[in-house]
């Protein structure tokens, strides 16, 4: 049984805590009946020997498996991780919503995708990660008596994202930490003014109307003050030909969207002026969760 | 000539200075060269005979018309109003809009709308009355740089708007004043949330979505404060079958919107429980703004 989860980017510029988006980059997992229990672990993570005895994976599929079955059996877990860790790509949020639709697979219970993004909450209190994690694309959510309510967007195929993944994390600890308590009433009215024209333009594919709608007064510049080169990155991006060019979750990963045509001159670009970066181009996953028996 | 502006119904609930929606209820004017300057009112505001000689539409008029014309030319004015005053139905915005647009009309110069939208805003700070009154439909609108940013959604045939005009009005002024300075980031996070929530619904028309995503913590509960029955028109809308039902602009009137089906029943009930506010159903305007030589 394999069960996949992509990356996500959340916030989105001004978004926060409610905008969310999935990318063509998955955690996956391959789980056998196996006479004792094993672990193995490749791609990101894995040259992190204690992830292999001190698994959140593993501590959450535990929780729901023995839930949902009186046997006790066995299993041989293989990781195969393509999503960075610490650097606000979702990778949590992934782990939480695989470990979750593992142990329901592998009892072979069917659990539709509402449910498990609900149980999933339970485990991560705000919904812009996991709403895309579990049901790939644009999504717009919010929670409302323990139940996430989304919107979702496909994405189509002519955009691109461009992703730069810097050599250090920002830790979101810390970073929540640095972001205001309150927030002015013309900054409160800022950002949700542009959160909901930049869903509007996602939900009408107006994409020359990104650049303006993502603008944020929340967060980015607390975080990003933490690692200065961030602002270099935006700039560059947008300078480039980016549509939009935002901090991916709380960081350090900078997230741009690009009409294909251009995005391999801004990947280059951006390589050129980051070169201890990690830059790449990803498609955008319109499935989410994905769980193969 | 013949200038005619929709009400609008601005905030929507969460949408705070950034939604507003078209409403077939509006305000006209008929200008003819005349030997005189004359000015005939009929309809809302022609009880009161001081709006004849202090008008705001004139005033607005003026200082377009001796900018864009070098003749003296006097006119009668001839207004028929349907936008009562002071109810939060956008009528300043349908005046600011109207005499605007009525200037550049009367010297024959043709104006866009998106220019016309951009003018209105040196008169009115917050785009979210403006937008609709000139675009017509559900509109999601920000500021940038003097610029109105905006995207409008044409309203299906089959919703309905229910408005309740209550006897007497909430001061904006007053209503401002009774509102926070700051917001909590969890009130800031819900409020955009739910706003960008909104708008995806209106946009993909999922109105099943409208009664989670219209809730608000930003101002509807200090503004209702100062007129108590509007929680019991709110609840009273919603047990019947609106889809959602929030304070229009800053008050008084309350704004719902139901299926056609269901709006003749939800305005009977509201007559019957509050048979001293007018209570009536309209259909939603997506033109906006017309000029008719």
């Amino acid at each position: 049984m394999r069960v996949s989860v992509p990356a996500t980017s959340a916030n989105m510029g001004p978004g926060f805590d409610t905008l969310g988006i999935a990318l063509k980059m998955k955690n996956q997992v391959v789980i056998k009946p196996s006479k004792f229990h094993s672990v193995s672990l490749k791609g990101e993570g894995s040259n992190n020997p204690a992830l292999k005895d001190n698994n959140m994976f593993i501590s959450i599929f535990n929780d729901f498996y023995h839930n949902l079955s009186t046997k006790r059996r066995n299993f041989r877990f293989e990781f195969f991780n393509e999503v960075p860790m610490s650097r606000g790509l979702g990778s949590s949020s992934a782990v939480i919503v695989s470990a979750i639709a593992s142990a329901y697979a592998i009892e072979g219970i069917d659990l539709p995708k509402k449910k498990l993004l609900n149980l999933a909450l339970a485990y991560e209190n705000h919904p812009d990660n996991i709403t895309p994690a579990v049901m790939g694309g644009f999504n717009v959510a919010t929670v409302q008596d323990n139940e996430v309510k989304f919107i979702k967007k496909d994405m189509p195929k002519y955009l691109k994202a461009i992703v730069v993944i810097p050599n250090r994390p920002i830790s979101t600890h810390m970073s929540r930490k640095t972001l205001p308590y309150k927030y002015s009433k013309d900054d409160a009215v800022y950002n949700l003014s542009h959160s909901s024209l930049l869903t509007a333009a996602f939900m009408t594919e107006n994409w020359e109307m990104l650049r303006v709608a993502s603008l944020d007064k929340f967060h980015q510049k607390y975080r990003m003050k933490q690692m200065p080169e961030l602002f270099e990155v935006q700039k560059a991006s947008l300078k480039a030909g980016s549509l939009m060019s935002t901090l991916s979750g709380s960081g350090s990963t900078f997230f741009s969207i690009a009409h294909a045509d251009d995005a391999k001159r801004i990947e280059k670009e951006l390589r050129v002026k980051f070169p201890h970066f990690r830059v790449f181009i990803t498609d955008f996953d319109n499935y989410g969760a994905r769980v193969d028996k």
